[in-house]
C-alpha cells in the first residue's frame, strides 16, 4: 500500500550539546518519508529552491521515495535555524526563513491519486483541507499540527480534524488544543471534535494512543464504549545527538506500519505506536537524516523487539 | 514477610486545583505503610507529638500496622504545608515545621528485630545509616532520599547508597545525583556508586528500573553484563486531585509486592514496578491518605491488570 505525504521538504541548521551542523537535509515530510520508507512505498509531496541539490533529491529517491511531487521553483528552501543547547527535549527556534514554502500551494501529480493513505504533516490547516479534499478515496488520513495553527488558525484546523482518522501530536499542543491540563481528559476532548484516534508524544516518555468507540470499524455505537488509552513506552537512550525530526519519524514509523498491514485492528495500530518509537528513537541519534538514511529492517524489528521487552510482564 | 519502614509520620496542610485540606495525616511512612500493608506486614518507626490523637494511629492499625516503632513526645508533630495551585507535578512548600521531627533519633522495637525488608524514607541519611546498621540481617534494604540531601549532605548520602539493595528516586533526583542530564547515563553513574538497581519515577509518565548485573542473585560476574532498562507505564488518570504521597505509595506497592513473594527475581521486580504504579495512581485520587484507607486487594489486582493491557502487545 502506498502513503502520500505533503509537508515541509527544508535546510536544517542546527545546535546540540553534541555539536552543530549547517543547512542539512531536513523537514517534516523528509523524516516522514524516510521513516516510513522502511514499511511501504512513499510518495512526496512539497516544494524546494534552486538550492536543492540532485545529491538531496537521491537520499529520497535511493529509499524507493516517489519524488516526482517536490516541486521545483525559482528561489531557496525552507530554512530553519534552531537550538537545543538550553533544553534537549524543546527546539528553540533561532530563525525560520519560508523562502518558496510561502507560497506552497500543493499540486497532486495524476500518478498519486491512487495513493491508500494520506498523512498530512505539520502545515496551514488550508494546505491540510485542500490536500485532503483532492484525495476523498484514501482509506485513512492521518494528520499533525502545532501550536501556532491551534492559537492564530484555530477555526481553519477544526475543519481538518473533523476528517482525520488519527491526529498525531505532542503533550503540550493537546492541552493547548483542549484547553485542558489534564492529558486523559483533553483527550477526550479532542476526539469530540473528530479525529477518530488521537496519539499523543510524550517525547522520552513514549507515546499514548486515545482510542474512540469511532477508532476501528465496527466499533461504533458499541453501548458504554468509553475512551480508551494505550501507551507505547520509550527506550532510555544512552545519547541524543539531535531531536530534529523524531515526532516526524515516530509518525512514519507509525503510519507506514499500519499501511503495510492488510487491516486496521487494534492489535495492529499498538504494534504500530511501537513501530513509531523505534523510528523516534532512530531519528536522534545522529544528525539531520544521516540515521534514518542507513537502517536497516533487521535492525528496526531488533529494536522493536527491544522496546517490547521494555515494559513486557510474562 | 514484614517490611519495617523508618521516616515521617506527620500533618500536612494542602492546596490544589481540587480544594485545600488543613492538618490531614501525612507523611512518607504513613503513606508507604498504607500502601505496602494491602500486601504485607508492615511495622512503623516515627515520631509524633501531642497531636498525633489516637484516631490518626487507629488508621494505621486498622489496616494491620504495627505502630509501636512511633514514639510519642511532648510537643507537634511535623506539619508540612504545601501548594500545587502552579503546577500539580511538582509541589510547592510554602512551610515546613519539623516540630519534633527535628529531633528524631529512630529507636528499633526489640519485637521489630527480625524484619526481613527494611525501608528507609526520605530522611537525614545519617538517620538512615543509623537505622540500617542496626538491622544487619534484613534480606533487602530499599530508600529514598531528596534534593535537599542531595545536593548538602552528599557525602552522607553516599554512605547509604552503598548499602542500598534499590535506590527510589524522581528524574530530577536522579541528574542532580549523578549531574547527567541523560537519565539513561545518569542511572549507570549511579548503580557505579553503589545500589544494585535504581527505580527513578517519572510521575505521570510511570517509572523505569535499572538493573545492574548485581540485581539478582546469581547475576554477579555475567560477561557483558549491562545496565537493563525496564519501564512500567503510567495510566492517564481522570483527575488528579492531590500528588501528595504518591511517590511514598509507588515505593509502598512496590517493595510490599516484592516482600508478598517468595523470591526476588526479575518477573517479580517487573510485577513490583506495576504495582508501583497502581497505588500511586489510587494516591493521587482523593486528598492525604483518603484514597490509600479504603482500598481492597481485588480493586488493586484489577487496576494491575488494566496497567497491564494498557501497554501489552499480543
Amino acid at each position: 500500500m502506498s502513503i502520500l505525504v505533503v509537508g515541509s521538504v527544508a535546510f536544517d541548521s542546527i545546535e546540540t550539546p553534541h555539536g552543530r551542523v549547517d543547512h542539512v537535509l531536513g523537514g517534516a515530510a523528509t523524516f516522514f518519508s524516510l521513516s516510513a520508507s522502511y514499511f511501504t512505498d512513499v510518495r512526496v509531496i512539497g516544494v524546494v529552491g534552486e538550492d536543492f541539490s540532485a545529491e538531496n533529491e537521491a537520499v529520497l529517491t535511493k529509499r524507493g521515495i516517489d519524488t516526482r511531487g517536490i516541486e521545483h521553483v525559482p528561489g531557496k528552501s525552507f530554512h530553519w535555524t534552531g537550538s537545543y543547547l538550553k533544553n534537549l527535549n524543546e527546539a528553540q527556534t533561532l530563525k525560520t526563513d519560508l523562502n518558496v514554502f510561502e507560497t506552497f500551494a500543493p499540486k497532486i501529480p495524476a500518478a498519486y491519486e491512487d495513493s491508500d493513505f494520506l498523512f498530512l504533516a505539520n502545515i496551514d490547516p488550508v494546505l491540510q483541507a485542500s490536500v485532503r479534499a483532492q484525495m476523498p478515496k484514501v482509506r485513512m488520513v492521518c494528520g499533525d499540527t502545532m501550536n501556532y495553527w491551534i492559537h492564530d488558525h484555530r477555526a481553519n484546523l477544526e475543519k481538518v480534524l473533523v476528517g482525520l482518522d488519527a491526529l498525531l501530536i505532542n503533550d503540550g499542543e493537546a492541552k493547548m488544543l483542549a484547553g485542558d491540563d489534564n492529558l486523559k481528559r483533553a483527550a477526550e476532548k479532542i476526539l469530540a471534535t473528530g479525529p477518530k484516534t488521537l496519539v499523543i508524544k510524550h517525547g522520552e516518555y513514549g507515546a499514548s494512543a486515545f482510542f474512540s468507540e469511532r477508532s476501528f470499524a465496527g466499533g461504533a455505537g458499541k453501548p458504554g464504549f468509553t475512551v480508551v488509552p494505550f501507551r507505547a513506552p520509550a527506550l532510555p537512550l544512552d545519547s541524543v545527538v539531535d531531536p530534529t525530526g523524531a515526532g516526524d519519524s515516530f509518525a512514519g514509523g507509525f503510519f507506514g506500519y499500519i499501511a503495510s498491514q492488510p487491516e486496521l485492528t487494534p492489535a495492529v495500530f499498538k504494534r504500530a505506536m511501537f513501530y513509531g518509537g523505534v523510528m523516534g528513537s532512530f531519528a536522534v541519534e545522529k544528525f539531520g537524516t544521516e540515521r534514518m538514511q542507513e537502517l536497516s529492517r533487521e535492525e528496526i524489528d531488533a529494536r522493536f523487539e527491544r522496546l517490547r521487552e521494555h515494559s513486557h510482564l510474562d
